[in-house]
């Protein structure tokens, strides 16, 4: 468990999205920056979460984004994200207010969902 | 087991393909026809073999749709599929020799690792 | 201009959908239903329209399902559809209702658009 | 008409590529460097080229990236790109041999035929 990490994110939530994010938002986000495969604060330093996925191969990869399209259509909200054949590389903030929402929180726990699931 | 599956798979095997399948391929699709969730024959008199696939919701079943066409731009080989929301209909055959060929029995296979995979 | 299918989707129109539709939309439906490619009663007997999509390739067929699909997700309202190769089979209706709605006609009219992009 | 693109792009061809690139390929390339909307030389420094792609919307943006998916497996060479909303940049190079190929320049021209029928 990188601490520092986790602090990022936590000092990120207390600050910009306090209010915005509910307490059970917060958690959701700090369980994101948690574990051996973490969502980490965006390096270019933007208000946001930043992860690199890496698969088997394009297919995994471009279906990964597949499924994320579908989603970002569905809930109106959309990712930046690089591809290089099986690496994708993500990046999630609201650029309306300037931060994490909600929807960045759902939309990074589905992308984890939909890549332990290929 | 569906003993009568199997029987109609390996007769359908013995006739026409006996010239373009190896013993080894005419393993995997008797394979493929076996099991609690088997590919059967086409219902509709062609050689060929068909599934209904079962899916959560329209984001699982388009995205086995899609990681199947990225598969069949990639052999040159493309399915014949129904889609209603959930539910994928797939039928595969060699319309070249009217019957089942090597191809056919990778998509399937590729088909069922594809859908246990979501 | 095929005059019974106009009648039949404005019989259709009149009938059943006559408390979701409004006139607008019935226009709408009527301009779906003319033309040198028309959308096509549903032959099912079901109330519904529908088309088939003729492209170059597999490759532009299953881009104008992409677009859809993603369309699909957007306002929650899923085509019925069968594809081989370059052709795609489309069925529209609205289960809940059990006749056309103003999804439907959106989408039908999207999904022309979709096609003639290609 | 930029001449100084043109001219990296021409001697970016008599360089590195002129041992893989044919006369009529050469040409190509230096059409694809040309015109309104050209594609660039790498600003990174490698042997490749980019361009900057922008869509009516998200729908737009990901369909263009669905066939260049589709395309990308059927010849098995694969971009480098970036998405976020309705923009895509890409960059194009042949990382086997550090250069611009044939399936480059095929990719370059596929993209502006779908770029350009959407």
């Amino acid at each position: 468990m990188n601490v520092s990490r986790i602090c990022s994110a936590v000092k990120m939530t207390g600050r910009k999205q306090s209010s915005t994010l509910t307490g059970c938002q917060k958690n959701a986000l700090v369980n994101l920056c948690q574990g051996p495969f973490p969502w980490e604060k965006m390096e270019d330093g933007r208000e946001g979460i930043q992860k690199t996925f890496h698969f088997a191969d394009f297919n995994q990869a471009f279906s990964f984004m597949q499924r994320t399209a579908l989603l970002a259509e569905k809930i109106d909200h959309h990712p930046e994200w690089f591809n290089v054949y099986n690496v994708v590389e993500v990046k999630l903030t609201t650029h309306d207010t300037g931060g994490i929402s909600s929807k960045d929180i759902e939309m990074a726990r589905r992308m984890d969902e939909y890549a332990s699931a290929l």
